[in-house]
């Protein structure tokens, strides 16, 4: 048992289904600017939220892209100052939340993200506006994170922003929200969330409040997975996989992820793979080697999940992700042997890399990624 | 698993041993007052934790006694107040910790607890002191809940009073305050924390985030409660007291308690029982009837726990109160026959007992105290 953590949870976790469609109660102020990509809105869901709101004056920005610009921050910023917003509403995965993040505060803090972003000199000093994330996805988990991340389009780099007022005043968990989502979604989310867990558990900074959060999630996400992505509107399974989601996030939001999260980043950006294959492609490869600095906390969590050992909930959730058509390994992404050393030192260049339970360099990161090849 | 539910938990919590002696990072302003019981002061602990404060300015009020009362809050906010208090330090058991939630808001609201509390008419609009819990049992769990629980002279009751200004900014957690309390002091805290796991778990408006942090609860005192009960300074065992402490309370602060704290009310108040005694005088025997409304979840929670079934968790617990020399029949607590209609009455009056995973009624409640007295 880990004798020295800290837990903070700032933000209020409502889950219900049917909750996002009458947000009105929840809501502070007169005005709210609800942000979302543009699929969300054509479709008609951000609306309709925004005619939950009780009356209340609602502007809509929706040209979220994925992997989101410093510039659409910035733009999804000024339509907040415009519409006067006290309250900031982020709709999607978790590009769109993220976002809503950073602009709730701008609305009170002058300039462009870049000034506190990047190499930026100010300190954002408070958030005024009202912070509420609903999320479409299971999922990034990003509702309860104080975390951002954007591509800088000066740099060509996506790096992360972390700021105390990122906490959303309200997490507000919807899952009848993703009976809508492609069966390919489903999947790549979910195991993102199951990676976000996992990784949380494994962590060198994990710590026992979120280890029994992480432990619940990870079950949740091997009973329930493979039914949502087979019969998307089992209310059920979609449930579970919400809930797995968030207390998959409020675990890492406090031990932060390890070596899948490090190196998803050069397979993402030179890659092409989502966020979440990029996650979980690596997954089964990093549970294989997690014994070596973990090995009575990964027994105990391979009899929680009602396995024999490590190498066989590493082969079970490999053939899970086949089973959902997942990609597991690298030369299916279109990776080279040539390539390997260039992901692993991208990889090492994030200081994430070292929570993972296991040894971390040059020579252990490109052996475990030639080992997927 | 439920399918709606909220989790707000505006505290911080910081758990490391011996961080109570060097908590002056942790606090705002420069003048601070550190509330807790004769004994902590005479003891020098509270002056030890003052002294940790950076050189900061620090008063103390060492008047609360067990089941503090209004009179006390009053007088202890008049210190605060005279101190020009910017930071309130609560310091003990439940009782400090009570009463430093109602001061740290007395600062800055007018008048007394009375105005607000048990018939007043005023609301504590807002909180400017810094409020900050430091537990020395193992335990109530007051750092982690809006609650405070105080008797008011006037009428002779005890009646708790919730506001989401209660909620400690920090709940610094270091087991080793723990380390010098008698041994029975150990026995009936500790068992407390494990009526509060329980009762968040089996609670009817139980919710998966509090059922998993109760249950590692009940797992921790189970295995570490006789350790820490036989030698006082097995500082894992108390450790392990602490952490099941915090994450009962946690668990707890969300849904409540049930039939046990109810029933405790009276015989804390008619019959002198400590309240850990109080509540867990009866303990076994509402395991004994919770299947009958949670059957899965308490066979999930055996298998957890190593338990064959209910009445075999029961009896263990039973059996782990006499091996602490703790009373487990009424009669040992001066309780006759000719009192249990009365107890029943007083406990069915508690809103909370119809919380409980069973059939809640003057004959239920009679038939349970029977079969323990």
């Amino acid at each position: 048992m880990d004798t020295v953590f800290q837990f903070t949870m700032p933000t209020k976790i409502v889950f219900e289904d049917g909750a996002a469609f009458h947000a009105g109660d929840q809501v502070k102020g007169e005005s709210v600017l609800v942000i979302s990509d543009p699929f969300l809105y054509q479709s008609g869901v951000a609306r309709k939220i925004g005619e939950g709101l009780g009356g209340r004056r609602v502007a809509y920005f929706s040209e979220i892209e994925p992997n989101p610009s410093c510039e659409s921050v910035d733009t999804a910023a000024q339509a907040a100052r415009d519409a006067g917003a006290r309250c900031v509403i982020g709709l999607g995965g978790g590009s769109s939340l993220d976002v809503a993040k950073v602009v709730a505060c701008l609305v009170s803090n002058p300039g462009s993200i870049y000034d506190y972003y990047g190499g930026g000199t100010k300190q954002l000093e408070r958030r005024e506006a009202q912070l509420i994330c609903i999320p479409t996805t299971a999922g990034t988990g990003s509702e309860v994170t104080n975390v951002g991340v954007f591509t800088n389009r000066k740099t060509g780099k996506k790096v992360p922003m972390l700021s105390p007022l990122f906490w959303p005043d309200i997490a507000l968990v919807d899952s009848t929200l993703t009976h809508t989502l492609p069966a390919a979604v489903t999947a790549s989310t979910g195991m993102d969330a199951f990676c976000h867990a996992i990784e949380a558990y494994w962590n060198r900074e994990s710590q026992p409040m979120c280890d029994m959060l992480a432990m619940r999630a990870m079950k949740l996400i091997l009973e329930n997975i493979k039914t949502a992505y087979d019969s998307p509107q089992d209310a059920q399974a979609r449930r579970n996989m919400s809930l797995a989601s968030t207390l998959a996030g409020v675990a890492f939001s406090q031990t932060r992820t390890t070596g899948i999260h490090a190196v998803s980043f050069p397979l993402t950006v030179e890659f092409g793979l989502s966020h979440g294959e990029a996650c979980s492609i690596t997954l089964p490869a990093f549970i294989r080697i997690s014994e070596e600095k973990k090995q009575k906390k990964m027994r105990e969590l391979c009899g929680w999940l009602g396995f024999a050992d490590v190498p066989a909930l590493a082969q079970a959730v490999e053939d899970l992700m086949r089973s959902m058509n997942m990609r597991t390994r690298l030369h299916e992404a279109g990776v080279r042997e040539e390539d390997i050393e260039q992901i692993a030192q991208v990889g090492l260049e994030a200081a994430i890399i070292q929570l993972t339970p296991a040894e971390m360099n040059r020579q252990t990161v490109t052996a475990l990624l030639r080992s997927i090849l």
